[in-house]
């Protein structure tokens, strides 16, 4: 399907085009160590040192490979719209150097082979090995897909068969599994294009085999007593989070809840949909729905962030949502689109569409700047004075950074934004769905179809048929949360009223050339409340118009953002900041609290003034200077 | 002054009868280790050990003896109200051990002695030799007081000898210091009764090296390259505070703010607040009001509470006051009360007066069970359901403990009550001075003074003279902060006008038998705010009756306290608690907030409905089983 979409999108397009100008060359400066002032990669040097091709030794942490995978995955989707033959090149030859340090048999990991060759696959519940492996089939499929070269694949092919080799639950083979969960969606992905049962087969054991008592990263560290140490064998063990860090505390089908580090889960529970649709089974589809609703229904912020403490980047229990010490970790947010997006393949339900697009507009683009040169890692809805003060707050930033230690989040980004176009629609024998109000074109079977949407902006949308001939397909539009009671649907201006089932709409009609759907989603800014069980919100809004959830910055309201209040939004206007790109600012009419003594502790009550207030997106906060910000405002 | 007052409170009698039947005997178990299922001290074991009188290894924190010392100054106090041959007896066998265990040349400390005696004085940053002398000779003083028998202060002139030769400015000394304050007010306490100008100048010297550039501790770190190392060693030094931590970063008279791990900055400040007194020193008098002010007015928890964060126990930035992350040790509320007292000496200001009251009824206490047989290191301003599934407030217990690992909480919390009677007045040639309404009769030269109050739950105070003759002396008496717009003050009945200076008013008269002084405090429950600049309590009030501070638990109002508002006290009524012995709770009506959606984000806002709530003291919470509490509520 990569060649028969174009993305169009005016918002969109700007995004590709900060990754494939900005973004990928910047990334590979990272990678190469040429940004001064920026946290040293490594990554790409590491390669040509286990090539034989440079002299050295390994820097980075464990998993740095992976950043270097990533980049490439980032190229291949890029390079589709934006050909560059230099880039291409470099590619390659970054392809050859990765084949030329790929060992004999197959085995390929930088840190291993350069630090520590005889402790392979000694320590899978903290070395990422499996990890950067599945980045690197990632990478490779969708360079193939891309570019159509085979190279990457190969290389891919030959380590996946000498994991197959290693890794199993038959006697003789180690039963591990990966500490950090990822091959099992790579492998899925690498099926897409292999048909090699195999891939499969390898996919389903890392998934069934996980969390089976006698667990197996007590056995393995048993074995390694004294050998391949590291940060996590001298501390109470994963944070004292135990085996649900890693969500290996129970067999896939016995877990109820999202738990552990966020990253880790959303990465297991993509594959695991994926794997519950290709092989047809129950009882793990059933699993999946329940991990995703703990997750979107309990568990996730209003900006789509999930991960509630540092402690470990993970989940902690129903409901605590804390605004200033969570961690909503850029790439959390992206994995979970990617199980939003398996999921959507899983059934068919608009919840899926509706956080998808929730996390697009929201909680993973605010992990970059506007122009694609700094990065968040962690994503706070809340930064107040006393943050930089705080040792048990150190993680939440005010300022994106150029580069990071642990570079997961800007590749990941980039890859996602780069093939955002993979997410827009499917179609099927006899249906079309638009999942994603993303303008586009898009070519099928002797018709195309023309999306054009001004979203986030505008809640307008015209989709066109063209085709020479009538076309009889079904057209199924999912219906945004955010607009569902208010929606209107016209075919040909014709206005047609029509049931709303799992968040979609289906127009069953025979379609001629020049054909026109056309939405009116209301666009008008709300204030939304969380649920009641979410202490830290109560007494409080946030503002969201259309997809996008609003914050206020200090820099358009002053100091002390926790002092001010919101009634409603009556005189609600929207404003241009061209700084902010597209962006539109709100600004409506507010309050500020001021007490009325300048005791520690007072009988005297508080006062409440009349303010002009200005909100911006949330995805764009911190563009424009530095100081507090806050999502949830009281109401007044 | 010890011998001529006598407590006869109702209130603190219960809790003075309580530390003498309960809590000493029950301390001398847990130092015996004779406590199932409690955290072992071995305490008591680790001085026999050293005194040759038992075979063994140290056993504890390097700070262990410090819980014999308080005990002993506990005993020694309480012995005065409670008489107790046995207890005596084994007191002063305790104490003969202790000189057993001294060595020749003065030293004592059995951590050292029996673990490293090859590394004393190494790393006073970490260890505690200092500290624990400190507690000695606060211990040693005490009990001399209360005795007249000098065994265990002869044995602590003799370590502070050897002190003296070990540390000073002089050429061939080592120029440290403590890296936990508490020898300086202990010196000074002891050149109370010793009158040796060494002892002065000691603790002067300790005060004023404190801090000099270049630090102390960074040399002796130096010096003891690999040896003796501690946690401390390994990490970011002081938890990534520096040498704010110990209040070491700057020489005293420059520093500006309360900075740093809160129990050692308060026995610090109490230390310069004495010696600022004793050497009539203006700079030092300035430097500790500057830092007094900056805790009272910036960074104390309406409780008495300090210390914002569990990391390094220690103060943040000034309005950071988090009710759930917090600390609050109950050391550093019992520490800031000695500051108190120490400024109240150095400067008549009722503010000291309202202070250590709002201590004693409320964050001191809290730290201590009904019944004296458990208590808490951390008092937080609110339990919620999230606390107990996050690992960054693993600290944060809602029940109290029978004995814990760091015992510093239980001991001194002890010698605090006991010893309170030395808080209520002070008598200088011409005034004596009333700081807190607590019942006593005090003897004086040729006359006497009964003192009776229900406080903290009636505000009818009554002073009673009793003399032969006519007695000439200005009585001065602090009106509490909470009532000073409404005090009404009566001569024999007659009615006063008085102007309340520095916070107190003064009756000049001449007394006779039978004088009477009343005075009527206000103890209407108020709504408490707190200063705008603490965004943790924007919207919130807390509810204060007298110098009591109430909360909800959710015993009496279910769960999800959170949800409750309080919108005035119109219908306020005071009800009797039995299982809260003198406790009384407030009954009054509020309201509950329920969403209008069981989603987790939704545009149906929320509804109120009215609810009956009861307040209970807040030092009586988790007394009557455990569940939610909250100190702040939402105001309405």
């Amino acid at each position: 399907m990569l060649e028969t979409i174009k993305l169009t999108s005016e918002f969109w397009s700007r995004y590709q085009e900060v990754v494939s100008k900005n973004v990928i060359p910047y990334q590979w400066q990272a990678l190469n160590d040429q940004l001064p002032d920026a946290e040293p990669s490594h990554a790409v040097k590491n390669f040509e040192i286990a090539a034989g091709l440079a002299e050295g030794e390994y820097y980075g942490e464990v998993f740095q490979d992976s950043d270097v995978a990533k980049w490439i995955e980032t190229v291949a989707y890029s390079l589709r719209e934006y050909p560059n033959q230099e880039l291409s090149e470099r590619v390659d030859r970054l392809i050859e150097i990765i084949g030329q340090a790929q060992e004999e048999d197959g085995y390929l990991n930088t840190y291993y082979q350069l630090k520590h060759p005889e402790y392979k696959w000694a320590n899978l519940r903290d070395n990422h090995e499996l990890y950067c492996a599945g980045h690197f089939i990632e990478a490779a499929v969708a360079y193939y897909q891309s570019t159509g070269k085979r190279q990457l694949l190969s290389i891919m092919e030959k380590f996946v068969e000498l994991i197959q080799q290693t890794f199993g639950s038959e006697a003789g083979k180690r039963h591990g599994y990966p500490g950090h969960e990822e091959i099992e969606l790579a492998l899925l992905r690498m099926y897409d294009v292999t048909d090699n049962p195999m891939h499969l087969e390898l996919a389903k054991y890392f998934i069934e085999e996980r969390g089976k008592a006698p667990n197996y990263f007590e056995g393995e560290k048993e074995e390694r007593q004294g050998k391949d140490l590291t940060w996590n064998d001298d501390n109470h063990i994963n944070f004292g989070l135990g085996y649900e860090y890693q969500q290996a505390h129970l067999p896939i089908r016995q877990q109820e809840q999202a738990v552990g580090h966020a990253v880790r889960a959303v990465y297991y529970y993509t594959a695991v949909a994926d794997l519950a649709k290709k092989i047809g089974d129950q009882s793990l589809t059933e699993t999946v729905k329940r991990l995703w609703q703990d997750i979107v229904e309990r568990q996730m912020y209003i900006t789509g962030g999930i991960g509630s403490s540092a402690i470990g980047e993970s989940f902690t229990c129903h409901h605590d949502l804390p605004n200033d010490t969570m961690y909503c970790e850029t790439c959390a947010s992206v994995g979970l689109a990617f199980f939003a997006n398996k999921m959507q393949q899983l059934e068919l339900s608009g919840e899926y569409g509706d956080i998808f697009e929730k996390l697009i507009y929201n909680g993973t683009i605010s992990g970059m700047n506007l122009t694609g040169d700094r990065f968040f890692y962690v994503n706070p809805l809340e930064i107040n004075q006393f943050q930089k003060h705080r040792k048990d707050q150190e993680h939440v930033l005010y300022e994106r950074q150029k580069w990071l230690k642990t570079a997961c989040c800007p590749p990941n980004l980039a890859r996602f934004i780069a093939s955002l176009d993979r997410y827009i629609l499917s179609e099927e024998t006899e249906t079309i769905t638009i999942h994603q109000y993303i303008s586009c074109e898009y070519q099928s079977q002797g018709f195309s179809l023309t999306l054009q949407s001004d979203l986030p902006w505008n809640g307008a949308i015209r989709l066109t048929i063209k085709s020479k001939e009538v076309v009889k397909k079904a057209i199924r539009l999912r219906i945004p949360e955010w607009t569902k009671e208010t929606v209107q649907i016209y075919v040909n201006q014709q206005s047609k009223t029509l049931p709303i089932e799992q968040g979609y709409v289906t127009l069953e009609e025979s379609w001629q050339n020049q054909d026109t759907i056309t939405l009116e989603f209301d666009m008008s800014p709300k204030l939304i409340y969380a649920n009641q069980q979410v202490i830290e919100n109560i007494g409080k809004v946030a503002i969201q118009k259309g997809p996008v959830i609003y914050c206020l910055e200090e820099l358009d309201n002053g100091a002390d953002l926790a002092r001010l209040y919101v009634e409603e939004l009556a005189d609600v206007e929207t404003q241009e900041l061209p700084s902010l790109y597209q962006g539109k600012a709100l600004t409506f009419t507010g309050y500020r609290m001021a007490g009325n003594s300048t005791k520690m502790y007072h009988d005297k009550g508080v006062t409440f003034e009349k303010t002009a207030l200005t909100a911006v997106p949330y995805y764009a906060w911190g563009n424009r200077g530095y100081g507090e910000m806050r999502v949830w405002l009281n109401k007044y």
